[in-house]
């Protein structure tokens, strides 16, 4: 049915032609395709809130290169937005929330939306990817990690020092246990009605998970990391639906991430992967780890740092390539294709 | 002649009678009578730049807790600022640069300051710290690490993504190179100027080196720091003087950091120091690793983070017990003086 499911099967440690590749952001700021989407839709929020629009912005990267999967196209704080929080964005900056949680009273009364009335347009959007897709490459659904996601909903926004959720852990990590808990719930709805709309593999971003000591990691993080995917629905369509955890700034922590059952771990550009590999390549698939920064090199270079993670990988199942975190608007397009067809050209097996 | 050299001994790793302490940017915003002082000298410049007040707030912190150390009050970008960028600082933002390197003839032109006719102000203050200090605890020296002061002079400030310098690294390492080399040389003379001022142990500052590939950090941040630690004066004053390096986010890199000649490594909080003692703590002391926003729980809470990283080192010499990351001036100062004890009391050796 999957014209090309070279990244389901690399994720599952499958025999593949070639590294497959997908790019975290690759539907984003840097293809003048998507800005001008984004004008006309007047806002970043009416973007990810019309199934029609998200549809067209997650297909703009297909169309120009020659990419493995499709990600849709959606906020990461969809779900805080989907309790009352109420998400916006500043101009210039990341996203926000309205109503940060400070109070007691507000953790308490924090409840876990039903995916399919209160998130229905990014279900509508998986949904309509899929059709537009048309079985050419597959599609991953998304979510937030639970402490990722509770680091927006405590500071209302992004921070450099997470003070107000690191007051929370010190002093009260009841409440930020309470908050975790109904996030966690939130998540498994939100992942799994993703997959029933059609999503053929899932990622938790763990975006702010490495600014935690080992132990809080282990307490508030992981642990709830892992009761997702001991829930997510493993089946789908037929086939399995693999799952990708990425903690950036994990690589510390790696044996542990690899232990909480996932098919993949998302590797930053910070840690070697053939150390990486070497540590944990045996129990999951691998996804990165070039740094963005590098497409801001020339072909040459670029074409350089591919054959650098790849080796690094070294022969075998099991890698995805991707870039260590999301591409940088300052990329040039250009540099984008130089990427994607290296990867495909140097890692083609010999048949 | 110095009343308490724990932390040199530590450092060391002779046997101490306790774990010292001290904490990055002990003399900052936490502390009400520096702010008094701050608002006294009218800007954060004309604080670093006069010895007298540079004096004054170095020892705040020591009249209030009973550290092991005092490090000398001055700010990362001086060496910029002597070589011509500009340093200023904007309200409510970090340090920036007016004249950020851009341009290959900037970088050709780029020349290492003679420390003691730019930098005098620096080495004025290190003495009159000595004599303030009169033999109670030893006076810490520091820099910015090469690479992190390229960052600021390329970026021209802060920066969330480094595409500046990331991009003079990819497509054109030759001129980072050079502004490497006329960085390392600069701070060489810094420090041995600072050592012959009256340091009495100094502390180099990589702040940005973590946010490199592990092939990149080796080849433009590792490197030049082999090279100061190696040109380093290792005897003043009848004693040696020992040198602590501390890379923010180089907890994958550990053994190679311990391999670039320092006496101590500085460690984040990201890394469990149980780990980090079993990997380098052979080679070298180590110095941290308590997360900052710990300081931000109960007396409780406090005292049980710094039971954790105490015992996390476990017995044994060559322990300076440090936060992970500078102070942050949300702090309550009662928290400080419950951490600085607690070190105390819960590391006193019987005797």
């Amino acid at each position: 049915m999957l014209k090309n499911d070279t990244f389901l099967r690399a994720l599952m440690r499958e025999p593949v032609p070639y590294t497959p590749i997908w790019v975290m952001r690759q539907a984003g700021r840097y293809l003048p395709e998507y800005n001008a989407t984004r004008s006309r839709a007047g806002s970043f929020l009416n973007l990810c809130k019309s199934p029609d629009l998200a549809t067209e912005v997650t297909l703009q990267p297909l169309a120009r290169f020659s990419l493995d999967a499709a990600i849709l196209f959606s906020d990461i704080l969809t779900i805080p937005d989907a309790m009352g929080l109420g998400l916006y964005f500043a101009e210039g900056e990341g996203p926000k929330l309205e109503r940060p949680l400070r109070d007691e009273w507000e953790v308490r009364n924090l409840a876990a939306p039903d995916p399919t009335v209160s998130l229905r347009y990014v279900l509508d959007a998986v949904a309509q990817i899929r059709r537009a897709l048309g079985g050419s490459v597959p599609l991953i659904g998304f979510s937030g990690s639970p402490f990722t996601l509770a680091c927006y909903m405590v500071e209302g926004g992004g921070s450099d020092d997470f003070r107000h959720i690191k007051g929370m852990l010190y002093r009260r990590p009841d409440l930020l246990h309470r908050i975790l808990e109904v996030t966690t719930e939130a998540v498994i709805h939100y992942l799994n009605a993703q997959i029933e709309a059609g999503a053929q593999a899932v990622m938790v971003f763990d975006t702010w998970g490495g600014t935690l000591t080992p132990s809080a990691y282990q307490e508030f993080s992981l642990n709830y990391l892992s009761r997702i995917a001991a829930a997510l629905t493993k089946h789908a369509g037929g086939r399995r639906v693999p799952s990708v955890v990425f903690t950036k700034g994990g690589g510390l922590w790696l044996e542990a991430i690899a232990d909480a059952g996932y098919d993949a771990v998302g590797l930053d550009w910070t840690i070697d992967i053939a150390q990486a590999r070497q540590r944990i390549g045996h129990k999951v698939a691998l996804q990165g780890n070039m740094d963005p920064m590098a497409l801001l090199g020339t072909p040459e270079t670029i074409r350089a740092e591919v054959a650098r993670v790849l080796s690094g990988f070294g022969s075998g199942n099991g890698h995805v390539f991707n870039l260590g975190h999301g591409i940088t608007r300052f990329t040039d397009p250009e540099n984008m294709a130089v990427l994607v067809d290296s990867v495909h050209e140097l890692s083609r097996r010999p048949t």
